[in-house]
This record gives structure tokens, sequence and C-alpha cells, in this order.
């Protein structure tokens, strides 16, 4: 009687540390296709042009250099809407405060460092995002490198998209904002 | 008399297990209030007027935009002192290293990044900051990205607060690094 | 007989508990002398003079200000060639996106931001590094502060070192990258 009390013992004890192993393990193991959180959006970038000051949400602080043809060392400033579908009039539910630049002297390739502030009853707080824009490529993945608020402490990976391209008018990139670690 | 002893040691084991299971859990746990380590500095900034050579720290390598006229787009370079009080002549224990940027057309309203360099008996090291600088709010909240050396592997959230403004001469924040990865 | 097997028993989770704890506790310890990738790389920096458009990799978008004789606020955007070896001519590992400026008044010193992207057979995916350059140390430490693609999720330190210095025309950074976490 006794030995089956010890046995039913030692296999309780054997049970809760495995249950514990795993819970441990799976709670710390992070995969690209298991975000904690996962939000797209979309984000619309019309440049001033010197006459469009109602409309424009972004102007070029220093201009291209003669390093090739295609924008070299553009340095554009932006407080850009950010909205939950493709239409710029929609009500926005951020906005996208920061800068890219322009870095190929062969094709159009550019740099962004910026936030995103929420500031709504869904979210608030800030995602600061970082990393290189490979306009050649279909999708291209920037780096979510902290958050506060809602998103304190928050990492992962931000995947953009252009959605459209209207010249140097405007252009909409879809950004698909992933966090691995939430608090 | 057995019986009682088995009671005891499986109690003992459930006892560590749960203990334990706490401290990990406990030290894990990430909570905003919680830092594991907290420095209030103050940030002074003074901009190059042109004359003031001697005691500016920081200079604008681009001019503001046409776009509004709350400077959107200046782009300022700084090397700043960072003090313990808020005195400008205190003893600076540490720089601040980075940019700022104007990316409002209606309201003044900044971006920063920037590198706190600690090279002192008390800290040596670096803290890696950025974020959005709401200047119409009381307190923001930045990230703080990355550190070394005292500061190896650091995260966080950098709280600014507006302490003085002398129009576009001179202005101080109130900085709160709060930092929740500490190694 | 039954108390032996009990001791057994109890050794038994006592060991399998501190085996654990050993595990798990080794497992979250980071280290700086124990990176869980290492990278040592080559970055190669050819400015633009206005003549050399086939060799320049990168160009100043923003000139100097007048504060100080030591580039203050000079702003050069990159797309460096990052190689394994010395040589400028080596076929390059990887490129180098990003900016720096120089930010003392009494001396050559620089902050940057930048993505290394990998596209080879041997890595995919990009890090993403900011800090100070702070020119006049032998070495000095800079954050990786996110990463994607084979980089997943990266952070760490990136360790400069001046390799050679040509002037203004040329120069060469030794980046040893370090990454402490890894997934």
């Amino acid at each position: 009687m006794k030995k089956r009390t010890n046995m039913k013992k030692s296999f309780c004890n054997v049970f809760f540390l495995v249950a514990f192993c795993f819970i441990l393990s799976h709670a710390r193991k992070i995969k690209p296709e298991k975000p904690c959180k996962h939000l797209t959006v979309f984000y619309h970038d019309i440049i001033f042009n010197g006459t469009n000051t109602a409309n424009a949400t972004s102007a070029a602080t220093a201009n291209p250099t003669q390093l090739g043809n295609t924008n070299f060392g553009m340095l554009v400033v932006f407080d850009d809407p950010i909205t939950k579908d493709r239409l710029l009039l929609s009500p926005p539910i951020a906005r996208a405060q920061g800068f890219y630049f322009y870095d190929m002297k062969d094709t159009y390739n550019a740099w962004f460092a910026y936030t995103l502030i929420f500031n709504s009853t869904e979210h608030k707080g800030t995602i600061n995002i970082m990393g290189a824009d490979m306009m050649m490529e279909e999708t291209r993945d920037l780096s979510v490198v902290g958050g506060t608020g809602d998103f304190f402490m928050a990492r992962g990976v931000a995947t953009f998209r252009t959605d459209t391209q209207q010249g140097t008018a405007y252009f909409r990139l879809q950004m698909d904002i992933k966090l691995y670690e939430c608090y």
C-alpha cells in the first residue's frame, strides 16, 4: 500500500516538473510566426512641394546630393497619418513621426527611423521603429526597437510593403507590426 | 511514522516547486513601476546663434522648411552636458550626443535619437535612446533601446519633462531614465 | 529497505530541481564575454567629392556648421560595402546603409545609425545598430538594437575600431558584432 502511495507521489512530482519545464520553456520561446501582438496599418506620405501646405505631411529638409540621380542623401521629415484601411481620408488611428532618407546611387532605396504614436481609446502609447527600407523588395523587415504605454518595452519586426506610389507626390506603405515581447 | 516522513518530504517538494516557480516568474516579470535602475538627470541645450561658439552645445545643420512656421524639418545636432541638478554649470555627470528635429507644421514638436555617455568613477558606459518628444505633453516617454559598459544590454523608458524653455536660446529637459533589463 | 528507496527518491527529486535550476539560470545569464553569435567585419567609406561618382559610397547631405572647425553638424548618408577582410575590393558579404554625423566642436567625433544588410548563402537578414562613435577612443561600443531574418530579434554590442583613416577621402572601421540574444 505504502509503495503505491510513494509511486503515486513520485509520479506526481515528475509530472509537475515536466509540466513546469514545458510552461517555462514555452513562455520563453519566440517564433516569427507567433507574435504576441499584431497590427496591420497603412502609412500615408504627401511630400511638401512648396504650395500644398494644407495637405502635405512631410518635407525634405536636405536635398538630394549629386551622387547618382536617385535622390541619394535626400532627407525627409514626416508627421504622417496611420489608418486601418487604405483610405487616406479615413480617421487616423495613429501618427507616424520621424524621418527617412534615400541612400542608394543607382536605385531608389530608403532608411527609416520613426515613432508610431497612438492616442485613442483603443491604444495609448508609442512604438519605435528603425531599419532599412529596401524599396526594390516586395516586402522588407525593419526592427521594432522599443515601446511605451500600452506597448511598454515592446520589441519585434515591422514588415513594409509598398501599397501605392504616385511619383514623388504620394506614397502609401502597408506596415505589418509584429511584437514578440509584450508585457 | 514513515507516513509522516513521506508527507513531510512531499510537502517539502511542493514547497520547493512553488518557491522556485515564484522566484522565476518574479524574476521575469517587468513592471513599469519597478525599474532595476533609475537615474534622474537634466539635459541642457544652448543652440549656436552664429556668435556664441564658446557656450553653444548644439547647432542646426538643416534649417526649417517652408511647411508651416513651427520649425518643421529643422535638424539640430548636439553634444550637451548632463547634470544631476538643474544648474547648467554643475559638473556634468555625462554627455548627451545625438540629434533632434522639429516635425509638426502647426505646433512645436520634436523627435530625438541620442546616446548618454558616462565616463566617471560612478558610471562608465553608454545608454542609447530614441523616440518622439511630444512637447505639448507634460511628460512623454521615449525608448531606451540599448546600452554598453555599466549599462550593458539595457532597455527601458526615458521620460522627458520640459524644465525650462528660454525661446530658442536655451532649454532644459528633465530626463527620468528607468531601466527594466539590467545585467 | 523502504527508507533507502525513499532517500533515493528524495535525492532524485533534489537532483532534478538543482539541475533544472542550473539549466534555467544558465540559459538566462548574459555575459559580455559569451555572445551567442560573433561576427568581425570591415566597413569601408569613400566620401563623394564631386567627381568620384563611380567609387563613392557616401555623400554629405548637410554641410558642417560654423560651430568649431571639426565638421560639427556634417551629416553623411552611406551605402557602404562590408567585407570579411581589410581589402576594399574583396567581395562584400553585406552592405551597411545608414548615416553618421560629426558632433563635437573641438575634436572629430561621430554618431551612427545604420543597418547591416546580409543577402548571401551564408546569411540573409538585417542587423540594426545605433550609438556614439567616440573616435578618440581606441575602441567604442554601440548598441545592436534589433535584427530580422537570420538575425531575428537580435540584440547586442558592436565594437568599432578605426582601422585606417586617409584624411576625409577614405576610412575603414573594424566592426566586432557580438549578439547576446539569438533565436
